[in-house]
């Protein structure tokens, strides 16, 4: 089967879940009081828009990555999309452990759980997604033009950054901030690119009839 | 009518419908108590994370047999779009019966109801499906790559499985538990390929031009 | 400016609309109460059910239209994308009154009302189609393989089709639930196709590329 | 890296998030009472449908706006992709501010804090659009057929934009009604093309493959 379909799915389901974020920013309105200042209300709402900001993030950095990944695979069968779709089911959660971490914060109460919870399913999310690429460069899906010695050393690295986030859960059981600033930098750790080299020669082709035909190293 | 905005609209309401789906996990927060630990709140909650995993999973399993089944078809006409547009309502349909399983088994009350209700959701899905097929086999709208014979064979599995979810509703006004898991089985169940072979010809091939140009079998 | 962008963010309204109305069931699971019959409440749900599929149905047949008119559309200007939106903001709006009517039944009260409000918001939606489809033939966006007279007709039929929903508005004043029939007659109505013929030639075609190359009639 | 998958994530986003504005004014049905006249409260909701078509027409047309740009920009990094991130991460915001203004609104309070902050909100998108243009004339990633002094002076237009939304903002604490009415005319202002030239020679061509080949100027 080829990926073209699957692409767009995932697309529609990462774009949905990252906008849905903004429904737990909003829920705060119903908790807003209108004796105090609205001003300093919105200044306390603090955790709902720095859990949007970060999840938002996150979800968008892992989206690129899933382009970049996408752009080596040339072909995908049925386990592939299903484990896809398991990538997909732990996307389109976030939400909830957003929504709880935002109101455990404002509450001021249950930070540690709630904040462990967050990473856990960030935790999930990096599993399914790094099961994904080994799938992959198991199954011998990926394009010609990617050296199969620079694949299998990208599952390397992404091994060394798996135990990133359930490192950052403990850490947000002691101090639910820490925790959120940690899962931020991971964000960002992610927005460098870890796969193996062979965006320059794409990248002067049309995308979706692009396959290098050289390859890279 | 080509098929290539039909699938476009449909991939859309597949992706959106599986998404909405945490909104009855979150939902469960307004219920959350303060006083009682959250961590063990968050594994008393057990029935949304086990509904919101069956709905997606089926959701998103039906989302690649509605790409398998269009990978076959070469046009499509006013009233298919109807059927299909028939499908993607009980498809848009399913948060609503997924919430009220969720807070039924949550709540321990009337779960044999609204695990029935589920079920028979799940069984205007899988009669809309083979109707679909159906419709586009009687019409003769299968690709000419797709022996005819094999098509006609395919719609005979598709009744005997048919009875399946029926079957699963009726099981679960006895035991909700039971019936919940059936409807995973189920939806793994149909991640095996039922349609007629002609994806190892096509998958050669870029999937928006490739029409096989040889009968299979 | 070609209409493939402009297409596809209409596609992702339509769809992200129609997926919202579940919405407006699931809100019905808050008034459950636990202490009567599962199965009687489902079933008083009813016009929870049905406002979900007449909106469902009409925003679905408005989309299969759209389809049909771009196809016959070779280029959008600004004013054009414009009134796009403004029938995409109707479109996203639908949600809205079909919540109101969907609760107005249920509680029994204030339904004409409902009904109406429910009406005029579809009149304002035929009126843009109209008026994207009547600016497109007064611009000769038209492609040139439809005749020019045949716009001109589809758009006297369409002005026909005109009046359908503020009459429906102003007999569902006195019966909601007549009114309620009626559009879901009009749009099972909306469904032929009224624009002007040009079909025939382009089902051969993959639907990208295929402009018609002869005019017809 | 090609433009096409960042394209499609940027519209998706835009289009979920313009449609989820509908449930700020849904929620308005919790407060609407049964012993009142309906009609009369549905007039009474006017902020509701005000905000709701300011923030849609404004998310569209900042859609068009960046269709506009995309097509004269022929490749993205990951930095670029970073600050489209950061512009989606604002447009999914929207949904927020707009229920925020809407509720503050219908209750007569704190009209103008809320109205400043949806201002400020908007100001916040303006900014991150601006930065996307500059940083793509910046690193030469603009299409050959613009001319590069053109791609300089839209630049320095956009700037003469800029202060548009503070100053609106500024006005709205004042009064918000006045503020609304300005955020709907900046919108309205935003329509009219700021783009360096290049259109006239790409509408003739089919979109996904269209390079203008000729300098514009």
């Amino acid at each position: 089967m080829s990926t073209s379909r699957t692409e767009a799915f995932s697309d529609g389901v990462f774009g949905f879940a990252a906008t849905l974020l903004v429904l737990s920013v909003a829920a705060s309105l119903a908790s807003l009081s209108r004796t105090i200042d609205l001003a300093s209300q919105l200044l306390l709402l603090w955790p709902a828009y720095a859990t949007y900001a970060v999840s938002f993030l996150t979800i968008g950095i892992i989206l690129i990555n899933h382009h970049g990944m996408f752009s080596r695979i040339k072909r995908v069968d049925r386990p592939m999309q299903f484990i896809n779709l398991l990538l997909l089911m732990v996307i389109a959660f976030i939400p909830f452990p957003t929504a709880l971490l935002s109101s455990s914060l404002q509450a001021g109460s249950s930070e540690g759980v709630a904040a462990a919870f967050y990473g856990l399913v960030f935790a999930a999310m990096g599993m399914t997604f790094t099961s994904l690429w080994g799938y992959a460069v198991w199954r011998r899906f990926i394009h010609e033009s990617v050296h199969r010695g620079h694949a299998k050393a990208s599952l390397a690295r992404a091994g060394i950054g798996a135990p990133g986030y359930p490192l950052a859960a403990l850490i947000s059981v002691f101090s639910a901030r820490a925790g959120l600033l940690l899962y931020a930098l991971l964000a960002l750790f992610y927005l460098f690119d870890w796969l193996p080299p062979v965006e320059a020669e794409r990248s002067k082709r049309p995308a979706r009839t692009g396959a290098p035909d050289s390859p890279v190293g």
